[in-house]
């Protein structure tokens, strides 16, 4: 057990993304919390999950409860349960980072770009959690079948980060680099808008081109 | 001279990106014309450009003639002039495709995402110029020094076009693909708040990184 690692929550962990989150940061050796609504759910992902990594650390509990216990809090829920979730552990995550992975969907036209009122919903969970949490978004185009990959690779596209404290979306970066994925900086809280307008893309261009998890990378030339 | 490709308008063909697609179109074989509001900057950027495409067919207007005579119009004007533009050739742009590339930036955070009432610049040319003109979003993550390149390689980034109608997308995939870079469908007029937003993240990513004009790339695995 490496306790130089942060613990680290995955509110509704029982979804396709958090439990892939769930999965890679016990592959890689942190120890990790599925919070749900329902802990019988999240025994269950557990169970399944903890067969694929034997050695894994992986605990369950209320959501509130495992953002209490953590670090470091991510949180994958579908957007209808956005506000709702953040409301529930506002007091639990005072002082800590909270990565918000939301992608506003709004179905049934998912292809379709439709953002909340403010142009995002990262940005609403710093507005509702306020100054004392860092809020950084991340995680919004990894599709979920890229996390269980031996070696993620530059298929699975990279990570953008944004945030308003540069130092929390560091901690995030490292976290994503240690996962073995590409992430970047890519500034304010406000300019979540990005990576969350673009799942609907990537959605559209799976469906139009046959992907398998499209995702997107970042191309230039370093100046010499 | 190659009659069977679309002769093409550059409305705001004076600018950075306006220049470099004249350039770059001019170099294909198309036939271009600069539009501008000063007809001698036109005529100033046109003599500049070819004398580094001599045989290419570089023509000069008024933005309202050189829409008339296009068979497609591409506006890359600033963000400050995009409404005023579309209202001086509204006329001449009905029954065509329009290709609207304007990104808006807010200085002067540039690095921030400021989205316009309704999410996109691209969706108010449409709801401005109405069904009968077919609105295409591209080429806003195309940094204009990437059009001067001999070879415009991967490093240049995809390009994403947005837009209602299909065939219309199509006709722009296929006028990039000519000048050599890669595009895609990437659905309906409202996605266009992706390529639009993502220039803040570019913005953002070339100071932070040094980077001299990144860009973006799509990923992912065929489904097999």
């Amino acid at each position: 057990m490496n306790t130089a690692k942060p613990g680290i929550a995955i509110l509704g962990g029982t979804g396709d993304l958090g439990a892939g989150l769930v999965y890679r940061l016990a592959k890689t050796g942190y120890r990790v919390c599925i919070g749900s609504r329902t802990i019988e759910k999240a025994q269950r992902v557990a169970k399944e999950l903890l067969e694929k990594v034997p050695d894994g650390l992986i605990q369950c509990a209320a959501n509130p409860d495992a953002a209490a216990a953590a670090d470091l809090v991510i949180m994958t829920v579908p957007f209808a349960s956005h506000v709702v979730t953040i409301e529930s552990v506002w007091q639990q995550v005072q002082g800590k980072i909270f990565v918000d992975t939301t992608v506003p969907l709004v179905p049934p036209k998912v292809m379709r770009v439709q953002l909340p009122d403010g142009g995002s919903a990262a940005k609403l969970a710093q507005q509702m959690l306020g100054e004392d949490v860092r809020v950084v978004s991340a995680f919004h185009n990894i599709a979920a079948s890229h996390l269980y990959d031996d070696h993620i690779d530059e298929s699975a596209g990279d990570v953008l980060v944004c945030g308003n404290n540069p130092a929390a979306r560091e901690a995030v970066i490292e976290l994503a680099e240690d996962m073995g994925m590409t992430a970047w900086h890519a500034g304010a809280i406000d300019n979540s808008t990005v990576p969350e307008a673009l799942t609907s893309i990537l959605i559209f261009l799976n469906k139009k081109y046959g992907f398998e998890g499209a995702g997107m990378q970042i191309t230039g030339k370093k100046k010499t």
